[in-house]
C-alpha cells in the first residue's frame, strides 16, 4: 500500500473577497463559497497535473454532482481566504473533495464538501483504471480519507 | 394540536435560467441552485407573511448556517424550474428548510437543505418565542417534517 | 416607407431585485444592470418571434460588441424594475439597443446601450438581408431612432 | 505644474478567469468585465495609499455613476487578463477612470471607462481638496489625460 503525506496531498489557493461578492449584510454573499471550491479544485486539478484543459483534451468531462457547505465564521471585502482542498475518496467514476476555508487569523470561516462524476463527452461513465492509467494512479495516490 | 396540510406549508417560486448563468458545458452553473434557494427563501418568508423587510424591521437577521445541494439532471438557459420549500424543522434560534427544484417535465433537477439562525442586530440569538409570539406561532405551524 | 408606432417596437420585462444582488453598500450591485440588459434582450428577442434558441438553430450568434450604462439612483432588494428595450439601429451585421430601466414609482434608475455581432457559427458575419429575409424584415421594423 | 510619468500612474493587476464567469458560447460573460474593473479600482486605490478601507474610515463613499466597455476579443477560462486603470479625469466630487484589458498574447481584449462621485456617508458631495487636502493631492498628480 502507497501512503503519501498530508503535506503532499492538499493543496491550498488564496481567494480576495471583492466587492462585488458581499451583500447587503455587509457580508460574503454565502453563495460565493460554492464558487471558491471550484477556484480551488481548479488549483489542484493543475498541480497534481490534470489541469482542466488537459482532461477537456482527452475527453474527460467532470460535472458536480453534489456541493455541501457549513458557515463558520463571515467574511467580507479584502478578506484573503486561504482554501485547502483534499480528495477524501476515489472510486473509479466518481471523486470526492473536502475543503476547509481560513481567514489571515487562521480561523476556520468554511467547511464543505463536493462530489464529481468522470464522464465522457457523451456523458458516460469513464473508466479511469483502463483508459487512463495515469490519471488514476495519481488521483489514488491523492486520497486522504477524513 | 394544530395540524396543517402539506398544500398550505408548502411554497413554490419559478425560476427561469438566465444565459449569464450558464457555464462553458453549455448548462446552469451549479453555484446558482444556491442562489435560486434564497430566492424561494424570500417568497416562502412573504406568504407566510414575514417578509425580509418585516424581519429587518423587527431587527430579525436571519444568516445562512450551511447549504447542501444534490444536483439530479442538468438545466440550462431558458428553462422554468420550479422550486418548492419548506421549513423542516424550527428549534427557536433555527430553521432548517428542504427544497425540491424540477424542470417543465416535472422531473426532479436539485434536491437541497439549508440552515438559518434568528439572531438580533448584535448578533445574538432572539428569543423568537418570547419576543415574536405570531412569528414564533406561524413557523411552528409552517413544520412539515421528512 | 414603413413606420411601427412606439408601443409596437418597445418591449418591456420586471426584474426582481435579489438579495444575492446586493453589495455591502446595501444597494444593487452596478454589474447586475448588465445582466437585466441581457435578460430584456431575451424577452424582446422572444417578443419578435426569434428567440436565442430559434437563432441558434438559425446557425445565428451575437456576441455583446459593446455595452455602456449610466447609473442615474440605486436600487435595492425586492424592487421591482420595468426594462424597456428598443432598438436604435440596425446595420445588417450590427444590432443596437437602448435601455431605460424605472423603480415602481415610475423614476428612471438607469439608462444602458448594447451593440451586438450577427455572426454565423464560424464566428463571420451573417448576410441577414439575403440568408434570413423574415428576420431582416423583422429587425429593420423594429428599429426606433432616439 | 506637477508632471508624473505614465509608469506613476498606471496601476495594474491579474485576473484568471474562472469557470463560472463562463458562459454557453464558451467565453467569458460580458458582465464579468464589469466586475473585473472594480477589481482594478480596488488595486489601484490601495496602491495610491487610499484603499476602500480608508476611505471608508474618512467617511468617503464612491458610488458608481457610468461604466462603458468595448469588447475586442473573447476570453475564456484560465485566461489571465492584465488590467491597466488610468486616472483620466479628476473633477473634486467626480473621477474618472480609463481600462485597457489584455491577454497573455498582449492583444486588448476590452477597453473600458467608468465615473465615480465622492460622497459623504449622508450622500452629499465631498469637498476633497478642503476637508482631505492629501487625497486631493495624490488623486490631481494620478491624472494622466487620454
Amino acid at each position: 500500500m502507497h501512503m503519501v503525506g498530508k503535506e503532499n496531498t492538499m493543496k491550498e489557493c488564496i481567494h480576495t473577497v471583492q466587492y462585488y461578492e458581499t451583500d447587503k449584510m455587509g457580508i460574503t454573499h454565502h453563495s460565493n463559497y460554492v464558487r471558491w471550491m471550484e477556484e480551488a479544485r481548479v488549483v489542484f486539478l493543475r498541480e497534481i497535473g490534470y489541469p482542466f484543459e488537459k482532461l477537456e483534451e482527452l475527453g474527460i468531462v467532470s460535472p458536480t454532482l453534489s456541493v455541501s457547505c457549513e458557515y463558520k465564521k463571515t467574511t467580507t471585502f479584502t478578506d484573503r481566504i486561504a482554501i485547502e482542498v483534499t480528495v477524501r475518496e476515489y472510486r473509479g467514476v466518481k471523486l470526492f473533495f473536502s475543503y476547509e476555508m481560513k481567514n489571515e487569523a487562521g480561523d476556520v470561516v468554511c467547511t464543505a464538501q463536493s462530489s464529481h462524476a468522470l464522464l465522457n463527452t457523451e456523458g458516460r461513465p469513464v473508466n479511469v483504471k483502463k483508459e487512463f492509467p495515469d490519471l488514476h494512479r495519481v488521483l489514488t495516490e491523492m486520497v486522504t480519507p477524513a
